[in-house]
């Protein structure tokens, strides 16, 4: 932990080599957790104190609106410097997130070619591949040796984020070939880059970033590039993006299926506000929906006031209706979401979660007819509440085996059928079941 | 998609020219899911067509027992090949998989050294950072300058999985420096190791893997080394098994928030029997506490005939408060497994929770009582429905908010709080609300 009275101290004394030597005790990103906790002229103080490229390496962990607010209120000089050693993707999501005539300020401090291919990244919506990607890698041609490439390397390699695959490009910039950093050292120094060249693997720039993710992980690689229609080389993904977009799935598929709407930022920092507007949208259609279990059960009164005692065993069923739908729900959502489970598996997975049904179903059935006498009640309310168990656990698990799969069939997110969402359905149609077995048993 | 009959075919003929323009035109994880679908006879033939090291790069990524059968039933030499050429943690893996007695059958085919060395990752428990770890790093004294160590790279790194950092180590193999093959290759040849080595960051080999996991993401590195009580370094471990260290923990905890245990494979691998073994737990327990419903409404019998309309509401009112209880369960849950909340902020939780309840909360109120009053219900009805709507979504935030942050603080995985569970125990206490609620206000 950053203690922050002694960066203040530090701030106050404006010693670099104190402040260098303090800097270099933490990493960035604690650094900048720590920053964000500094007054706005003690962060200004601080980034006018480092050097800019280290400067950079903190900013870079800041959101994208403070990065602003900090280079904003900086000498323009100082801005541009670190502007430079900004990575291109850090700089395409900041001047994404403030206003265009702002933006276009801050990006006439940069050089014209870096500026054009960053203009290129900024083209592509959010969550796409080419939104995720860097310029900060290097390309050669195939007809380069070894050794120039490692001159070239040694040359160009302090900017460049990327240094791990050095990738082949053509006379129009077409993508050729990836050759790992490793190959290059290994292999004799005449040799060409284009003799020991990988077939590179790379995805277009609009490939959606979950995908993306998939496939770096599917395998293992730490870069991916990012080409365009024409082929041609416009960036490359890293893996710590990648791995922030699979955390950041996750995370939604989690909150979607608990029933709410995914939060656009962390726990602390979303607002009481925008909780309550994530998750009231679904708690209001999930009311609605649920207030029909009402209608069933006026529908129901008669039978009801004859037994009172089928009343006892409503929340009992609905409920074990809905656990089993959520179980199952949950479990087909997320094999949907990592690759396991496809919609051509529908008939595949349909009978094995029968299957399963029937022997959950039969367990239950023989708990719930023991709990019915226990409870006291007639026999054959036993038999009633048993039976509508059994086919309750079963109707869920088909349901909820159907829904997830053809949501993805339709391109929609699958995990907006989540645990409430299945529980409410299957809470009013498990009434309807309870009293139709009710009725036909108990000869009402 | 590889054709299973063309590969066949290529078996068949035994080409090893035609084989290996074959086998280059896939990744090796394409190969290896082919594979699987092979006869036995055919899975060895193909084994002992390609040249070893590609048989171990398919090998890597079948599951550690199909590992083993193929390479029991392949020549002991060929054996042998390509277990040196697989990666030592691929290696321990399977060693751990199998019985003891052939575990030590397989180990005496690899050199002493590497053996030694292969047995220290393998006494550690699974799940942990030295479980996790690769021995096939390149580790180099301080002493050495960017040309000897280039040098040893071009000796030893064909066989190095990590190549991206060079480990320096000191006398007895304790780990003193991290430095990156981007930095040798830009320092000046003439420099020492240790004049440019970072300060490493290590964890200990009994390190969780998911904490482990954790800090690489937060870091942006690809490797971690993994040290010993006495700070020596054993091994490192690679952004690429960390990733599916994260994968697997949001699977986890998705199963589990859906209600049951975590399968131990993927969904189509787990046997019914498997998946009824791994849900029925939770459903008979959620079953036995869902059942005090019942012993809950017979108390309020009396109650119930009088008000018969009450009963309508039960399910709707209940159901809310479940579906209020998993929203925040499931955000909290989340929250706390990437850590960006923690025990010491309960009260700030508690607070944030409650205060969106009390929105969500009046805004339910106001449909709650609509809705009452749509089904015709007398006036009086609708306000103890409404009030009761608002009160247990309160309570279901409350507990929702509290629970998770404990069993956090108690060491267990706060994922145990699944949807099916908070809806669980908010519906027998809220009907202990709604005909506390009923009785006061409707003078019963």
């Amino acid at each position: 932990m950053i203690d922050l009275n002694q960066m203040r101290q530090k701030i106050l004394t404006a010693d670099l080599d104190q402040m260098l030597t303090f800097a270099e005790a933490f990493r960035p990103i604690d650094l900048a957790e720590s920053l964000e906790k500094l007054k706005a002229e003690e962060q200004l103080r601080l980034m006018e104190l480092l050097p800019p490229v280290v400067a950079a390496e903190i900013l870079e962990f800041l959101e994208p609106l403070v990065q602003y607010k900090i280079l904003h209120n900086l000498d323009v000089n100082l801005t541009s410097q670190i502007l430079n050693e900004l990575p291109s993707d850090v700089v395409a999501d900041m001047m994404l997130a403030i206003h265009r005539y702002q933006a276009d300020k801050l990006l006439d401090l940069l050089p014209d070619d870096y500026r054009k291919r960053l203009q290129t990244l900024m083209t592509f919506p959010e969550e796409t591949a080419g939104s995720l990607a860097t310029i900060d890698y290097i390309a050669a041609p195939g007809q380069w040796t070894m050794d120039t490439t490692l001159e070239h390397i040694r040359k160009v390699g302090r900017e460049a984020e990327i240094t791990a695959y050095i990738y082949v490009t053509g006379m129009k910039g077409e993508l050729l070939g990836v050759v790992s950093l490793k190959k290059i050292i290994l292999a004799d120094p005449a040799t060409l880059l284009q003799e020991i060249a990988d077939e590179p693997i790379s995805v277009p720039a609009t490939m959606g970033q979950e995908e993306t993710a998939e496939l770096l992980s599917r395998y293992d690689w730490v870069a991916l590039p990012v080409v365009d229609a024409q082929q041609r080389l416009i960036g490359v993904v890293t893996v710590d993006d990648l791995i922030d977009v699979m955390q950041e799935e996750a995370t939604e598929d989690i909150q979607m299926l608990g029933g709410s709407q995914p939060l656009q930022g962390t726990y602390f920092k979303s607002s009481v506000f925008h909780l309550y507007r994530k998750r009231i949208i679904w708690l209001l259609i999930l009311f609605v929906a649920e207030a029909y279990t009402g209608t069933v059960l006026r529908h129901y009164e008669d039978t009801l006031t004859e037994v009172i005692s089928l009343a006892f065993f409503i929340p009992l069923l609905i409920g074990t209706g809905g656990n089993t739908g959520t179980q199952t729900v949950s479990t087909l959502v997320r094999a949907l979401a990592v690759g396991e489970v496809h919609f051509r598996d529908l008939f595949r997975v349909i009978r094995k979660e029968l299957v399963t049904g029937i022997m959950t179903g039969s367990t239950i059935f023989i708990i719930a007819y023991l709990r019915a006498w226990m409870l006291g009640v007639e026999m054959n309310v036993g038999l009633v509440v048993g039976l509508t168990a059994m086919i309750i656990v079963l109707w869920a698990s088909f349901v909820a085996a159907i829904l997830p799969l053809v949501l993805h069939k339709l391109k929609a997110d699958p995990a907006v059928i989540s645990g409430p969402f299945i529980t409410t359905l299957v809470d009013g149609t498990g009434l309807i079941i309870y009293f139709t077995v009710a009725r036909i048993l108990l000869h009402l």
